[in-house]
């Protein structure tokens, strides 16, 4: 049998794995010490909890399959549904409740290089909060792992779809076509300004005045600093009650940022971005890096009316998600993924047979002081049981021989430079340690 | 629309993820000190690549279904399977390969009381080595786990079905018949050894000598100790080469588990263990604790001829899983679980929104002291938000008001006792470290 693994689907091989397992850990971090607390949902829910809540284009890309001759059920396809009904289901959750969630997702897209069929997102939501310090907060979030990931050029670009409906209806799009706009702005960064118009023709909504408003604030928004930016987007929405209380709650993002002494260059206030679902409210955000060009590496919004989907009672919601992958991409792209770094710290030949318990008892020794030991299955030759350290890149290898052990000292080898020398049994936890210490 | 989970499946809200997080990572920290590394495979697998691998009962529980009409897929049945494809299909990794691999695995199973239909299985294998001192390691890496995990009464019992094999022969069973007779043999422990006697007449496999043998094994095995046990056996195969093989395998088991200091009392050499699969070549193995009753809580064995199904080249192979579900409720019913504890250290109350700046900035700074902090997003009353605090546990609050703040100061409320005290903000990232420690 040829072993295949399904096409748009990953084996992570132990380098890679480590390379992810820091970044979650380093998210976990974070996300921890602003008081989000875990949680878990099935990789399957009933189909029909999923269908309709992504667009047509998303209920297509949904894996779905019949449950033993039972009802239809479908593999996740994001992190935020299954919050909504899992919020939705137990009251007694108190609020606000603040939760991380990194698992992974499927879509059953056609697989191209860097788009698979299952991927890891890493999701933050607050529900239950109305005050745009939450919606702040996540931001704050976003840029402190960004900060603790290393990664140097990247923007988190904020918007409000009450500003984007204020500007739309002061510039004559009908309420009822308010989505269709927003799906053409929302490709701007794709097809340019005359892509989104020309899309905005063909569906009959770019009037001149339309067309002339949105070439000088494409032309403004992105070059203004924050508070100018903030006073255009002020001027934009004059007379539109809504409009107003989107700029005031940018106010209020703004003043987390600050006071959390977010870096000024990775944020900006940015009238062009529209994301993607319908079932944003209030502000929304997505973070691109300036190089490599990789697309959105986060993504999230306020969604208020989306949990009452699934319940009687509604709860104001907001959130962001990381996308695992392509933080993972753009670190290997920029060299900042770590180099080998293997987990065993040392391993022990194996001499003979008769030497096995030795070697057994000095492992548990460096085991029980926390060093990461591999005791070497059989009495190979020497050289091919160094040979398997240097080719799993082992730092150290402790070598026992009987006349070594009858002296009650043994033998370590820095694979590294290839010196050695012998030390007493009872010593080589502590050598082992100073070396981690002064490599 | 009501909001449903499937059935057989479960979300996980905090409070249960905490305890499940922390046995994870009390599995990895142990895996790694032995050398292990991460592996990660899809949920996803061809239907193929698992069928015909788990016996008629194992297929019909394998989730399938079409992707997007290409080929049919499944949802991993366990880690082992995949584990076999991706050493097959990567001849590059060097042996011997010690992974770890904690993930869901999925069964349409009926759902019942603790019985789920997507559940954490938490499995180490070593590929590569045929030496038992491999074997013997995996046990010790058991008993490392269960005893730092606070497990007491648990016995690690320990067969090989080459003696199985050999008393089997030795004993009139027909070398075709031989699944069938472990497959009854199995069933001891459910069925007591009449129930087992009953199976065998009914397969037409019970002679007046296999009764005897057998009724005079179990009496026996289970009572003597290591050293007599092994010699019971070694009586058994007396004739029978593969037989006699098996037992010089567990002794180098046996003197693994001494190196490392294994309580005897936690281990036994149990004839009557057989095991479900078929795949076994040489030790199995699985851990039962004696109270609550809950069937076994590890299991596994050795699979020479795996691996070998997908690929030309073979590999010797040795693997155990924990099943993380019954390890949590054995911690749950033995009350070993942790108490109600909160991610969230300190709250930082909200007095009014002209001092959410200074909110933010003390929040920062408690962050930056590794402190998990929360600041309170609305301006509620006082009391409002000391109840937040107060049901989610979290044991101190900070509260600012203008006053203190013109000082420089901030008022800490102990929960848990309800004192409070005033002191300087620079002071309060240390003092909450010093409470931590002396609580």
């Amino acid at each position: 049998m040829d072993p295949q693994i399904p096409k748009g689907f990953r084996d992570f091989l132990p380098e890679r794995m480590r390379l992810r397992k820091r970044l979650m850990a380093t998210m976990t971090d974070v996300f921890e010490r602003f008081g989000f607390e875990p949680l878990d949902t099935p990789c399957l829910e009933y189909a029909e909890t999923l269908l309709g809540k992504y667009g047509e284009e998303g209920d297509r890309l949904i894996y779905k399959f019949q449950d033993r001759g039972e009802r239809m059920v479908a593999l996740r396809y994001d992190l935020t549904i299954p919050l909504s009904r899992v919020v939705a289901m137990h009251p007694e959750i108190i609020k606000p409740f603040k939760r991380y969630h990194i698992a992974p997702v499927w879509r059953a897209d056609k697989p191209q290089k860097g788009r698979f069929r299952e991927f890891y997102q890493c999701d933050i939501d607050i529900i239950g909060a109305t005050s745009m310090y939450a919606d702040g907060e996540l931001l704050v979030i976003t840029y402190t792992v960004l900060k603790e990931l290393g990664f140097k050029n990247f923007i988190i670009r904020i918007n409000n779809r009450k500003i984007l409906n204020a500007f739309a209806v002061n510039n004559g799009i009908p309420e009822d076509r308010l989505p269709d706009f927003l799906r053409s702005l929302d490709k701007l960064d794709k097809t340019g300004l005359e892509g989104v118009f020309a899309e905005l023709t063909e569906k009959g909504l770019l009037s001149d005045r339309l067309r002339s408003s949105l070439a000088s604030l494409t032309a403004e928004g992105a070059a203004a600093d924050h508070e100018a930016c903030i006073a255009l987007l002020d001027g934009l929405v004059q007379g539109h009650a809504l409009g107003q209380e989107g700029v005031a709650e940018l106010r209020t993002i703004h003043e987390t940022l600050k006071g959390h002494d977010v870096d000024p260059a990775c944020y900006r206030f940015d009238f062009t971005l529209a994301r993607g679902l319908d079932y944003y409210t209030g502000p929304i955000f997505e973070t691109i890096v300036t190089e490599p060009k990789i697309g959105s590496i986060t993504g999230g919004g306020r969604y208020d009316n989306l949990i009452g989907l699934f319940s009687k009672e509604t709860f104001p919601a907001t959130g962001t998600s990381f996308g695992l992958e392509r933080l993972i991409t753009i670190m290997e792209e920029l060299g900042s993924a770590e180099a080998k770094h293997p987990v065993t710290q040392v391993l022990i030949t194996q001499f003979d047979r008769e030497l096995m318990p030795r070697n057994l008892r000095i492992a548990r020794m460096l085991r029980d002081a926390g060093i990461n030991t591999e005791v070497y299955f059989s009495p190979d030759k020497l050289k091919k049981q160094l040979t398997y350290a240097s080719h799993k890149a082992i730092p150290f290898v402790a070598i026992l021989g009987p006349d070594e052990d009858s002296a009650g000292k043994i033998t370590v080898k820095n694979m590294s430079n290839g010196t050695q020398e012998t030390l007493l049994q009872t010593e080589l936890a502590a050598w082992l340690h100073a070396q981690h210490r002064n490599p």
